[in-house]
């Protein structure tokens, strides 16, 4: 499946054969067909694979709605986001391209995963808005906005790289970015309305 | 050119042939590789102009530091970008897709246009920061966020359009969607570090 993963981003998903993939992951062709069918076989997988943790994350903040601050509950979010494309950032980049295109996959990748996630995302920010930790916002843009900081790296990681200097895949990173995507969180967010 | 990049958004580049593009075209295949030599002439030309005229704009605000604030020059370089990506949707969509692939195309379009780029927005944002008219901010980080905010509808249209019921490629959604961005920058970037 890491080979699968890194030739796509190379050459593409079409550009890319069940052959190649196997040479690469020096195995043969019957083996994959064997685990996976066939080439949109393997991509559903991976696709799924990556989604389902990737939703759990934004689940299990909301679901810490019940017992803690809308604040630690979106920033859990972002936090645990960003690791998890950073452990997986190969799988993140694919998939974050993967879901720009027309296809009957994507569009039900999108019913099942993405209109999990805006739920439970507009959730957590409506929670903070209602318990007045958070500045009244819109909670559909302002999802769309932290949903663009959170991925931005991961979708462009050969952009970071080689027009900043900075590395996606490395903890530091990570981590750095988190502190920062904190900062504008504090100032436009969670900054109290009440002083 | 519009038929190659709406084929290119539902198949993806590998996945899409000349002879598909000529016939969505109406025009025989010997014309379009009279214009463009082949289908990789094709693609570099659209990434080209596209980029060409998404450069300028920041250009352009980067240049009006001479004679406005920086704030200025930098709502105008985010209105503008939006403005632009929305009414040439479907090639910002089939470009910010292309640079996220490992091709040497990909390196020397990152060396010519998103070099300058950058550094056109660090510069706006150092003046702001230098001026104080900007909080003190990390100018790469914030340029990097920035550039996701402004990229974001336009590489994930589709998403925007599912999961959330909007349209980015209407004028009243990169309206509306650039106010939200103005309230961002208004509370992390340009309140006053002075009062």
């Amino acid at each position: 499946m890491e080979a699968a993963v890194s030739l796509f981003n190379v050459k593409g998903y079409s550009g890319t054969s069940i052959r190649a993939i196997a040479e690469k992951a020096g195995v043969n062709v019957a083996l994959i067909s064997y685990y996976f069918g066939n080439k949109q076989g393997l991509m559903e997988r991976l696709m799924i694979d990556f989604l389902e943790e990737y939703t759990n994350i934004t689940e299990k903040g909301y679901r810490d709605l019940a017992n803690s601050t809308a604040k630690d509950c979106l920033s859990y979010v972002v936090e645990n986001l960003l690791k998890y494309q950073q452990q997986n950032h190969h799988l993140a980049r694919f998939v974050h391209r993967e879901v720009t295109l027309d296809s009957t996959l994507v569009r039900e990748l999108m019913m099942t995963y993405f209109m999990k996630e805006k739920h439970f995302m507009k959730n957590i920010i409506e929670a903070g808005v209602k318990q007045k930790e958070f500045r009244p916002v819109a909670s559909d843009f302002a999802s769309i906005q932290i949903r663009a900081l959170v991925t931005m790296p991961y979708s462009q990681p050969q952009y970071i790289r080689e027009v900043y200097h900075l590395n996606p895949h490395e903890t530091y990173f990570s981590q750095k970015y988190y502190s920062h995507i904190e900062k504008w969180l504090n100032e436009f967010l969670y900054k109290s309305v009440l002083v």
